[in-house]
């Protein structure tokens, strides 16, 4: 069987749902505000391609001035290296045999190749397969407050960065973090004190890279950082727009959906399941903001069902074969469960392109 | 970029993270014991292919005796009819022209096709659509407590009934419910008050189909059933060893992660996030089931790390590169995520098996 993809031109009110879908325009403006902003600020800027998955936005993304790309799994890398991108950043502890067996071919091939570690373990595993003939740059990665991964502490850094230092076959590359939202004051007074460390054991660190699209306005309140890596603000979402890291006006993707079955007069169904929208919640309590109907929530998700609750609706309320717009939670798990996204631009197709790395693999 | 999916052979603790596994033996296990239930009970059985998208284990279903295949998308019809399987009930609501179109050709090649509707509207888009030298056979969804989608009262249905049989090219199929979980007695109620009101108006009820794994071996609770469907019982998952409706030696499905971070005593990070496991919570307060860290919580999950909450632990606490095995909260939504499934036989991989239609478009 093939699936119908519209063609240029398709009203996007007749393709078939449920799909997500995104308006170039909007997309455009995300990243040239983005770039002028870190550019504004003397910051370098690293997109995350986690979000989109696509090659033609990462160009887009390092035609407006972005430094690289930022990676979170060696699949991702490996498709993005052989799209033809030279600066890749993998945010991540890449551990275990066949990981750095695929890591140290994508070091042979991939210029401005950089990866993280936050662990004696993970120091070790890297140094004992890079040689300094093709040495591998590593990063430390700082928790500065995210509670995720990371050394704990400026000292803890410090150690790590020594290591690596020491190691013939890696190059101690910088800092990294990924902060809590809001977080500025913490990464500031983590990133100085380890800098003062380091400067005092005459190890330089060259980059000191912070994240987060929650965050990336307030990316210049973190002096010591010379770079910011974000990768939801491309297409932004309901959790971006609750953080105010973007207005109504800049939500790129919609996922469009049909009511398939009004069961009751409070109760519409729609085709978008947690196969389309995914089960992230992000702190709310419904999976999804339907713009056009105040008042709806979506109430629960099964694999192919959206259950929406319409009583507290004020307006005229939709019908079977209707079909609405969702902004999802969350952008980046959404693109993932699609093998290609459409784009469009006044809600006429632009242009269907198929995702590489969607992320099955590591 | 090729992945390095294991070859046939390859025990399990040495393939790449994270990756869901099955374990063949109780896969096998789980397909006979729900067919000899359903055979003991009278029932005949058709299971869900949403669970697995696999070929294999469609056909493995059906040699053990299983009436035809349950399919929630036209996507996943479609790929199953390319497999060759001819009787297959689609149990949504299918509406739109492009739909319908697709519907038309399955029709024409697929001699046990079904579809249901719970709408006039659909009943009308679908009747507009067919004709009486190729008929489509529509079933009566009927919502008996579930929640979702369904005509609400038996009444309702018999009104649906009538419309689906005076249509030329439609003919009337039967009852279908997919209801609450411990919902037997109300499923069984309104099934007998339908059936009541067909007989006395002279309309032929030959299917009336019952749904889910949570009350699979309930089934046979429901007399006017001629039929059940279920789809996790093939792999089973947390939800269902808490539904009673499997034990721990019936969980075919394991998710297999590495410790990736340990930056805190009482915390551990694994390589598998929102994009291995999914967010599905269904209930539960974390993100799935350690069972060899008895204490263990993953109690956030981001896209490609979970974390893990070691305060409750006893025993000891795994180390950055160790392996552990999680067993999913829903094994459903892992198969959507991932394009191809590794199977295995007491830990060594047995083969690796494309799935068919996952779940990416309707």
């Amino acid at each position: 069987m093939t699936f119908p993809w519209p063609a240029p031109g398709t009203p996007i009110d007749a393709i078939p749902t449920p799909m997500p879908v995104i308006d170039e325009d909007r997309m455009e403006a995300n990243i040239a505000r983005a770039q002028a902003y870190m550019d504004r600020n003397g910051l370098k800027f690293r997109p995350h391609i986690k979000t989109h998955k696509l090659a033609s936005v990462a160009g887009a993304q390092i035609k407006a001035g972005a430094t690289g790309l930022n990676c979170q799994k060696l699949t991702e890398a490996e498709a993005f290296a052989d799209a033809g991108f030279d600066d890749i950043l993998i945010t991540y502890n890449l551990l275990g045999s066949d990981r750095v067996v695929r890591l140290k071919a994508l070091n042979d091939r991939v210029a401005g190749l950089r990866v993280v570690a936050d662990s004696v373990a993970t120091v070790q595993g890297l140094a004992a397969s890079f040689t300094k003939d093709r040495p591998l740059t590593v990063l430390v990665e700082c928790d500065t407050g995210g509670g995720r991964v990371g050394v704990q502490t400026p000292e803890a850094a410090l150690d790590l960065a020594r290591q690596i230092a020491d190691a013939p076959g890696l190059r101690f590359g910088g800092l990294l973090t990924y902060p809590a939202p809001g977080g500025a004051v913490r990464v500031e007074a983590f990133l100085s004190a380890a800098l003062a460390l380091l400067a005092g054991a005459d190890i330089p660190c060259p980059v000191r890279s912070n994240g987060g699209t929650p965050d990336i306005w307030r990316a210049h309140l973190v002096p010591s950082a010379t770079e910011h890596r974000a990768g939801t603000y491309v297409y932004n979402d309901r959790a971006m727009l609750r953080a105010g890291a973007c207005g109504p006006g800049d939500l790129a993707m919609q996922v469009l959906a049909t009511v398939v079955s009004r069961p009751t007069p409070a109760r519409a169904v729609l085709d978008s399941g947690s196969k389309a929208l995914t089960s992230d919640l992000l702190g709310f309590s419904d999976y999804g903001l339907i713009e056009a109907l105040p008042g709806a929530r979506i109430t629960s998700l099964s694999e192919e069902h959206a259950v929406v609750d319409l009583s507290a609706c004020t307006g005229p309320l939709p019908q079977v074969g209707d079909r609405v717009a969702i902004i999802p939670n969350h952008t980046c798990v959404v693109s993932n469960l699609f093998d290609r996204m459409v784009f469009h631009r006044q809600g006429r197709v632009t242009r269907v392109e198929p995702l590489i790395a969607r992320g099955t693999v590591w």
